[in-house]
């Protein structure tokens, strides 16, 4: 089998299964004050610490969460809440139009049930949010502004956002700069300190740890409210008991990948430049999207005119190639990728791409599946896609 | 080692730990289109179907969740946001004054923040909320209720609440009634058809499952609103990458600890009881807490007269017998418990209890363990206690 779909999942990494694995068969309620509660507090903390250090940040600033779409849904709703509470003025929030679902329908909601008031920011052919077009949605009127929101790189396309540079923007204003950076860690260097960023979202199974648990990174003095109420046991800013297995493999895996992260990328760069070219070679007429700048070495997406993608997608499929049309959250709904049309694509288009992304597993065997199958799918794709206007034709004609 | 805090969570059952071991290794995310991701999405609707098997529920009414809070904060505030949005008028949350952190905190954010009015029911001095009580706050004004949501069974003492019977009060007023049953799955008998309730919390760590995975139960036209924003995996109630081990792993142990629940309740309730006449011998003047009428049979919760809570805790700890002053969640903080405060306790006497809760791993070398060191235990924590009250009044006197 040829998976090609590591930016939706990638698979576990051997050491956090391991990690993992031994501490599922421990007992121990981190927030219980006997010896079974303090030695999973203990593993806990010494996997705060892992994340903090591998990531330029303090321990006090990795909150624990369920997961990115938690960790994003906690750091805008929660800043966006703290920052009105502190001044009623403060309704805008400006977000990336490229943003994933997470991050999108979070601002959706604020605008429609917590009278927000939401600014998209253009981003360019490549799906870059440039820091003149942050400057200038803050300038018409910084007082107001709670909050923004740019993700580090793309999880569509693989762009790679300026994201030193927004957080420099927004640091002039006194604005949180929030960055949904699933993609990125592992895959790109990431420091939260250097970076300048208020809040950065991560999650465990997009760099080999596991599902269901994922971190948000919250400086010391950014305001935030919090999302999930109860025990209060992540700095009163996330409730709900501390999965420890889950934290313990998600360190084990921040760990590996951030450390081994030049070579990684070194390594699956080679091998996704190969998939890119004989892509092209076999479809001429493919077109690479995001393709130029800064990009994460794992992504290779494309649009097939005159194909649709879930064609695409189920034809590889049957011939063990395994990818995603886009988004893995919204793929099952035959639209147009809203990241395609904010770079400018035309809808029709846009429904023909495809997303190979490959990861820590990927080989060479994979590119020569592609380069083999690719070719043949595409064709039958685009037949299909006749006959089916053919179809549609005859009958309106009848 | 002697483990008596079951109730804070419990070790994971063998099957449960295989189930999730195996499926650490497969990769795939729930919503891809691939055969990967369909395989997942097996997985996962296999997973709904056994729960909702266990529990006289549709696989649809299955919400999967990142464990007990998330769903309890998603089922009150959801509730809460959707029913307002419909009528203006629904401000009032009817809420047991025993419930657990994630609901009282809750709700008292909703008050805060999101314009509700809270009014918390009183227990009787079992920590029952009778329906009478509930009827009396509904009737006040029925048509400004949003909701009303009171515990299956109490976390610190153990007391089963007369949900049937409260869920038909709320029936006769079209009022949605939330229960989270997080303690009482797998120790009582937990039917959400037959219970008559609108949604039901429940979570794995409590009985034999893992952490970071829990349901809420959320009946078909239940008005919710999202908590969680993003991709609308669950229903478009709650977004997030299905946890697909999790979710195998949390299935399984619903399946095993409610099919084998008659028979566990038997064995640890004779533990139990030996427990409690081995404590009453040892320590005369213990007052147990929760002692009458329907309740867990794995709780055994005392107020030590003259002791601190925390002492006890830590005396026991050293003799290898682990146990809790009340909620895990919000141990570390010496305050006394709401609960006995609700139930009509004296708070300094509240400040001395203790729980024990048993579970599948309990025998009765356990109880036997307790037997042995708890009167010298609680003599030397009254010793301390007077020991401290002597300093105190020194220093007062200097």
């Amino acid at each position: 089998m040829t998976y090609l779909d590591h930016a939706a999942t990638t698979p576990m990494l051997p050491e956090a299964i391991a990690a993992m694995t031994e501490a599922l068969s421990t007992v121990g309620n981190a927030s219980a004050l006997h010896s079974s509660g303090r030695r999973a507090r203990r593993m806990v903390e010494e996997a705060r610490e892992t994340i903090a250090e591998a990531l330029g940040a303090r321990p006090s600033e990795v909150i624990f969460t369920g997961g990115g779409t938690e960790s994003d849904n906690l750091a805008i709703k929660g800043i966006y809440w703290a920052r009105r509470g502190e001044q009623e003025q403060r309704r805008r929030i400006l977000c990336g139009a490229a943003e994933h679902h997470a991050v999108l329908d979070t601002v959706e909601w604020l605008e429609a049930h917590s009278d927000a008031e939401v600014t998209l920011l253009d981003v360019d052919s490549q799906g870059r949010v440039q820091p003149d077009v942050l400057r200038a949605a803050i300038a018409e009127a910084p007082e107001t502004v709670a909050l923004a929101t740019v993700m580090w790189a793309n999880n569509e396309v693989g762009t790679i956002n300026p994201i030193a540079e927004l957080a420099a923007v927004c640091a002039e204003f006194d604005i949180p700069f929030h960055t949904d950076a699933v993609q990125a860690v592992g895959a790109a260097p990431v420091d939260f300190a250097a970076s300048g960023v208020a809040a950065l979202t991560l999650t465990g199974h997009k760099l080999g740890g596991p599902f269901g648990v994922g971190a948000l990174l919250l400086g010391r003095d950014v305001p935030c409210a919090p999302l999930l109420h109860g025990g209060g046991q992540e700095r009163n800013v996330r409730s709900g008991t501390l999965d420890v297995p889950a934290i313990v493999g998600f360190a084990a895996a921040v760990r590996i990948s951030v450390g081994g992260r030049a070579e990684y990328a070194k390594r699956v760069e080679e091998l996704r430049d190969g998939l890119v070219e004989a892509v092209r070679r076999e479809v001429p007429d493919a077109v690479l999207n995001g393709g130029e700048g800064q990009r994460l070495p794992s992504h290779a997406h494309f649009t097939f005119p005159g194909c649709a993608g879930d064609s695409l997608l189920m034809l590889l499929d049957a011939k063990g190639i395994e990818c995603s049309t886009g988004s893995a959250c919204t793929a099952g709904v035959a639209q147009p990728s809203h990241v395609l049309l904010a770079m400018g694509a035309d809808p029709a288009a846009a429904r023909g791409s495809l997303r190979f992304s490959l990861g820590h597993t990927s080989t060479a065997a994979d590119v020569e599946a592609v380069a083999a199958e690719i070719g043949g799918v595409v064709m039958r794709a685009r037949q299909a896609g006749l006959a089916g206007m053919r179809k549609q034709t005859q009958k309106q004609e009848v």
